[in-house]
């Protein structure tokens, strides 16, 4: 890989926060969401974790992800119950003071009725030193952002309005680009022909996707490139493994 | 907590290993499954990460996790084409060779027709010295037991049936039970109560779920505890405070 390609390279981190999740109560639909959506603008998501809502857990996370990818985002636990700790943690992480913060008030009391921004609410507008809001068309209450990392709500809606009010901010990278080629038989068949076709395509990453439908194996093969010209020559090697393996 | 209680608390950790995760084209389906089914045998999933089918990844996150939980459980790249390096990665982070594996071999020979038991699904008897093998009903190849790790295929009709083959041999802790008390109201209208609720019970968790509808957010309070009386009587206090709030 040259340099210029590297400058090219954005990569995320997604954690995911909730005790939730991980009992099973509540499925997880961010992930896929997210994944979705950077691979779209460019920015390659290159782990995900999913944590409890455990202060230390939290910290370590974002600390460990902050540090190794370009941005890393987060959802869940910034709504107004004594479980949404990760502001705290967040601010922790950050080694930086957590108070109310004045752009935050101003939002949410606007937003609600007079004698309704609560204490339980007001909790929502306490923002780590230093972050910039991220805005929150659906229910008001903001996220932030403070260095690489984004912090979002748990709620699919909230933290969708969120992605999109974070999107122009970001630094994207030269998408990646993929062709997929449909085999009509178990990979075993063709793991062969594809590891002498990676190693002749060096820039590419060729994955192979075994799907089992009522017992019988087929198998989806992703060829990845940001190089349109690179991708199709690999593709069309695939395509003729393919060919000459089905039958 | 109390130390005999804390002789009944089995952790774990589940590593998704694959690059069409991380890229949005394939959607997880393991580790919803994989929370519930660890939650039914009480076994608490305390972390889940997703890493890409790069080795440097897949040994740093066995290790990391390999040694802060009871078990790891992880899922993908163990098939037999180029980009399956899971066993490779798991030998790597136990130091251990990687060889032909006489049992899988035994196993996989039998299964295919003569000629069949291509050097590709040879690939997939290679299994680290000193493991285990875990028994795959659906397409044979075997998944494998190392240490407190357990090494599963990521296509969720054979994870899943590996899963059934290693459930019997783990150890399981006390089971957390849970009730759910559902609140037609926005969670920050109850936050106050809650937040006294879960300090007048330390020995349950406490979770504010809330959940958008048609732009109207009701709330799922749920209570855990290892204890059925210690669950009653703190569900009947949120159960008590839901009734205040209403309507």
């Amino acid at each position: 890989m040259t340099a210029d390609k590297a400058d090219d390279i954005v990569t995320a981190a997604f954690l995911v926060i909730g005790d939730e999740i991980l009992s099973g109560r509540t499925k997880d639909k961010n992930i896929g969401f997210l994944a979705d959506y950077l691979t779209a603008l460019g920015i390659d998501l290159s782990e995900v974790r999913i944590v409890p809502d455990v202060q230390a857990e939290i910290v370590g996370a974002v600390n460990a992800l902050r540090t190794k990818y370009t941005y890393v985002f987060t959802s869940g636990g910034i709504g107004p119950t004594h479980d949404d700790i990760t502001a705290e943690a967040v601010a922790a992480a950050f080694d930086v003071p957590l108070n109310l913060d004045p752009r935050a008030v101003a939002i949410m009391e606007k937003h609600y009725p007079p004698g309704q921004f609560t204490p339980a609410r007001q909790r929502m507008a306490r923002i780590p030193e230093g972050a910039d809001l991220i805005e929150n068309k659906v229910s008001k209450a903001p996220g932030f952002r403070i260095g690489n990392v984004h912090v979002m709500a748990g709620v699919p809606a909230i933290m969708q309005a969120m992605m999109d009010a974070v999107a122009p901010t970001l630094q994207t990278g030269k998408k990646m680009l993929s062709e997929t080629v449909a085999a009509n038989m178990p990979e075993s068949r063709i793991a062969e022909r594809l590891a002498a076709i990676q190693d002749a395509h060096p820039e590419t990453l060729i994955g192979s996707y075994p799907k089992a439908t009522d017992g019988k194996f087929t198998t989806q093969i992703v060829i990845r490139s940001r190089d349109e010209t690179i991708l199709a020559a690999a593709a069309q090697d695939v395509a003729r493994a393919v060919d000459d393996l089905s039958g």
